[in-house]
């Protein structure tokens, strides 16, 4: 089969697709022909050498999402059968024509939505809704704010948000401002022409937020803590822009505020399982429903990975970045 | 009534003993007449100017627990009668021979056990049990790290570890170790000899701690973070060392981690309410069973307020410097 290997590190065109062997299945996993993965910020840190699979494959295949075709299942993964339509995150492999996946990892798609649109939704669906509701304990009538709101997370961000009544604040550069306005964003911030905390402090009549999703790190880290209401949370899914220049640990006493990291990638399979789990029966029916989407910047094919990965990296892309393999 | 009142800030000679009018309770307050209260590294602070009384009081006047006996009650207190001995947990005010506090917020005192005594207990006990149980998640068979194990909250938390089946470890310095592990923590680490993120790894087999309860801040912060287990949690119960020279929050992310700052003193009466009683509910009967003692160091009577604000200042006691009032 097809598939992108990574056997060096660096810049996009390190991709190359390589023919190595269709997988098996072993006794609780499925073989997924898969129709489209999405690419996320951990895929970029991987090609680097930054980021390895925490639970090593023969071939080092990046990709953390699908969406397929059940072609095979093994004798204990009674779940699904042949043809049936399903997604879900795995730790790695999914840049590729087939994939092998935990039987109950994997979860139907939506009703009425073609595979390749299905594709975009399991990482930033599932990240942005533990981020936020399971861990962060986001309540309705509560408050939000989510950096880098046109992102993919940031773009589930909101809509999981509105649809559970969440006043949710988000940041953008300037371009992508309006985006966010149209997914239904109570405040966007242009974090290149205003500073956020004090945009949350008059926005909130200083009351503050109760969760702050952050991907960025850094000097929001302060920010993020002065932008929290009393027992506020800081969820820390990323940094990308580095540790902190200087924080100072006892902002969080006065508030009883937290910062909490999370990551989704290393969890072992049970727990991917039962998060997957949770996810598909809290959401699955707002799918249906059209109430919540994924918001597709873009789509390329497997041959063009290497554009879809500089595409990442330009920072212009408002949602998922789709790779078809086989629609 | 006799109380001490600060209207200067600074060393501890601006501790001074004035003549204030006894404070009348309000409805659903008692007026308890104080045998002794004790002090905490809060008051150190507040002395100096840099903790200020939230609820702000008519007088000025430092002491955040106390035990004594009941005698006067509003309309509406009538969980306690006059003579009733009770201790508890103020925002301020027990340094004196009288105060008010709302009477759901007091409770009883151990059976067989001297009100002097008594007055050892709310703080550090409290401060131990809510971070390291009730906002931490310890569980029996589980693992804590606690800094300042010779401090009040160090004993405190050495004796709920130990009771509920927590393996503990500690650090001290070199002439408090044998203290420590006479109280029973499972490894002592002379921090002035040893690094104690590499004793506690060795000591786990690397798997680390699942909360560690902090009090230092400083460049503690990313060696408590080494020191978790995955999902762990650093309870920053105070800085004495400031803020870190440098901390990467990415740190957290592996592990699934947090840091949570917690405070007991600027927290809303009914907050102060419910956790009292809920201790209370909890761990009155170990006292009452001599399961747990407050570690008393030594004792002052209130005119002596400045050689015990010296003496916590010299940090060479073991557990509670209590101040007693009226015994």
């Amino acid at each position: 089969m097809r598939a992108v290997v990574l056997t060096e590190f660096g810049e996009p065109d390190v991709l190359r697709i390589s023919d190595i062997n269709v997988p098996a299945p072993a006794d609780d996993e499925v073989l997924v022909k898969v129709a489209a993965t999405a690419l996320n910020r951990a895929d970029m840190l991987q090609r680097r050498g930054l980021y390895p699979n925490p639970f090593p494959a023969k071939h080092n295949v990046p990709g953390l999402e699908f969406a397929g075709t059940v072609v095979a299942a093994g004798r204990h993964a009674g779940r699904w059968k042949i043809n049936d339509k399903v997604m879900g995150i795995v730790a790695g492999g999914a840049y590729a024509e087939y994939l092998t996946v935990p039987a109950e990892q994997a979860f139907r798609t939506p009703h009425g939505m073609s595979l390749v649109d299905a594709a975009a939704i399991p990482e930033v669906f599932i990240t942005a809704w533990d981020a936020l509701v399971v861990q962060g304990g986001l309540q309705p009538g509560g408050r939000a704010l989510v950096h880098a709101g046109a992102s993919g997370v940031g773009t589930a961000a909101i809509q999981l948000c509105r649809a559970m009544g969440v006043w949710i604040a988000v940041t953008c550069s300037t371009n992508k401002t309006q985006a966010c306005r149209d997914l239904g964003a109570n405040l966007v911030i242009d974090y290149t022409k205003d500073d956020f905390a004090t945009a949350i402090s008059e926005a909130t009549s200083g009351q503050g937020v109760n969760v702050v999703l952050d991907v960025v790190g850094g000097d929001y880290v302060a920010r993020n803590v002065a932008c929290l209401a009393h027992k506020g949370r800081i969820m820390q899914v990323g940094v990308m822009a580095g540790p902190p220049a200087s924080f100072n640990i006892a902002s969080l006493m006065p508030k009883r505020a937290s910062i909490t990291g999370t990551v989704l990638r290393p969890r072992p399979p049970a727990e991917k399982i039962a998060v997957s789990r949770a996810f598909a029966d809290a959401l699955l029916p707002e799918f249906d429903a059209g109430v919540l989407r994924p918001i597709i910047d873009c789509r390329y094919d497997l041959t063009q990975i290497v554009d879809a990965h500089r595409h990442m990296e330009a920072n212009a892309n408002i949602g998922k970045i789709v790779v078809t393999i086989a629609p």
